[in-house]
């Protein structure tokens, strides 16, 4: 959520230069994406998104994360192509840090999804989902179902200033996801971060599919129930809308249908995610000093949607 | 040098139909301005930067400030325009916040400035001079002469932290500067601020003069004289550029020719320069709590220039 790394207009203009874009015109570092730096250019050719990724990303998985880009946008998913610089990379190093200009697209990310908006980014998301079965990039989802215990364990010495109730939720939900959590569920390419921060709109039109750095091999359900537990409650995660669930559920089945089987998994799946998001938020609560630049985000807000969905089953997605 | 408020799509959505530039299609917040929270924005009619004002501007500054920036784009300066609202305000209110649109510019800021590129500014620097001297709005400049030694005493418990050189600069200084400031040098309104900052330049021209929020009624020749400490020195204030230094005079002159006296103030006005962001950098050193979100700017890099320029007197403008 902030602009990490410096860089000269004159370090840029020649980055830039060197993406076959022509010259570069404007450039504004944009207060945006997940520890990565970001600016918004226009050059002679196009505007687009120069990125420079930080730490969290790691390089060996850029191309699949790019090439995943540019295969869905290929395909007609609203998500950007990346520019390829004039020798064809889709990314180039500067200082030692990977840099890569990717499209930019319209649309602004929502605060207060109405269902005619959430019908549209479920549609959206089974397009992504479809678009991507014939990608031939492969990613194990670090933060699945295996990756959860462990990070627990890290994250562990924080639940108790969070929340008292906290480490109990998650030693419970821990043990029960293991035991019930769906093998075999079809798979494809999933987006796994689809939050509205990461969607753009204009309208009740999805404009732009955005920040692919979660994107990994996982169940299309998971993505649709990580994608319910990201858009249907408040902020806190105390207040559910259960016509935007709806909404996003229906819009999701016009394009792909569930399986009888993927219905059945959702409310487990939506637990998953919500516990998936408790950790990796309690984690870098307890690992961001106070007063960093990125704002701790309050992982009580996925531990209450994390109750909610264990407690309301199927009447989650009624 | 972030984004202070947060506001919503829908908010935005909303505060920006009331300027008449049709519907909002993309709005990023971007990592400038000085303590505003600014945003790029893309409406049906335009590129704008909505700027909403946090505490440091004066709300009932701003008609001055914006009322000068359509002045200069009405004489051809390249300033922004200011877009009034439906009812023909300069501003509105967002949750008690002031709220200005104005007009996007192209260019990127230099960090290394070539002489070519100085000359360009200072021609500009004497066009806004110029086109300003019948701008009807007056604001004295607070942190001129008279403010220097009631900010000196609130920032000098912090001196010896910073260096034990800077308190006995600093003593010396104000006594010079009270001594022979000069009276009586022609006025107009100036930028007060133009640092590399606050131009945007593509190639040799000046396509932006942006962020006059410490414009002022005050000498002409002072402001040529805080161009000149913001652009001729690297960033610590260690290396001076005559080249670039002389460049920028010549510009100027080309425009706006210096009387004998305005030419014989030149070291005197630089060192009062070089003093004033000595002493806000070092007000800002003292109560920037560390961690905060924003960055401290070392006040020794401006007590450094204010030493060369007590130093080398009118050797700095030869």
């Amino acid at each position: 959520m902030a602009v990490y790394t410096q860089l000269s207009s004159e370090a840029m203009a020649e980055l830039v230069c060197a993406f076959d874009v022509g010259a570069l015109l404007s450039a504004k570092g944009i207060a945006e994406g997940v520890e990565n730096s970001n600016w918004l250019i226009d050059a002679e050719r196009g505007r687009y998104i120069l990125t420079i990724y930080e730490k969290r990303v790691r390089v060996e998985d850029l191309p699949f994360f790019l090439g995943l880009l540019d295969h869905l946008a290929e395909r007609g998913c609203p998500a950007p192509r990346t520019i390829h610089d004039q020798t064809g990379a889709q990314f180039r190093f500067h200082e030692g840090k990977a840099a890569a200009l990717i499209e930019f697209l319209p649309g602004v990310s929502l605060t207060e999804p109405s269902p005619a908006q959430a019908h549209a980014v479920g549609r959206a998301l089974a397009q992504l989902h479809l678009a991507a079965l014939d990608y031939p990039g492969r990613r194990a989802n670090d933060l699945g179902l295996s990756g959860w215990r462990p990070l627990a364990e890290r994250a562990a010495p924080g639940f108790p200033e969070i929340d008292p109730e906290l480490g109990p939720l998650i030693a419970r939900e821990l043990d029960a996801l293991e035991a019930e959590w769906p093998a075999d569920l079809p798979q494809s390419t999933i987006h796994a971060d689809l939050f509205p921060d990461n969607v753009l709109m204009l309208g009740d039109e999805v404009t732009g599919l955005i920040d692919f750095y979660f994107a990994c091999t996982d169940a299309m359900a998971y993505d649709l129930a990580v994608t319910h537990s990201a858009w249907t409650f408040d902020k806190d995660g105390r207040a559910f809308d259960a016509a935007v669930g709806r909404a996003l559920v229906t819009g999701y089945e016009e394009v792909r249908p569930l399986s009888p089987a993927e219905r059945a998994a959702l409310p487990v799946l939506a637990r998953g995610s919500a516990l998936r998001f408790t950790l990796t938020r309690a984690y870098d609560w307890v690992n961001t000093p106070a007063g960093a630049l990125v704002t701790r985000k309050d992982p009580m807000a996925f531990a209450r949607r994390l109750s909610f969905y264990a407690a309301a089953g199927q009447d989650a997605f009624a």
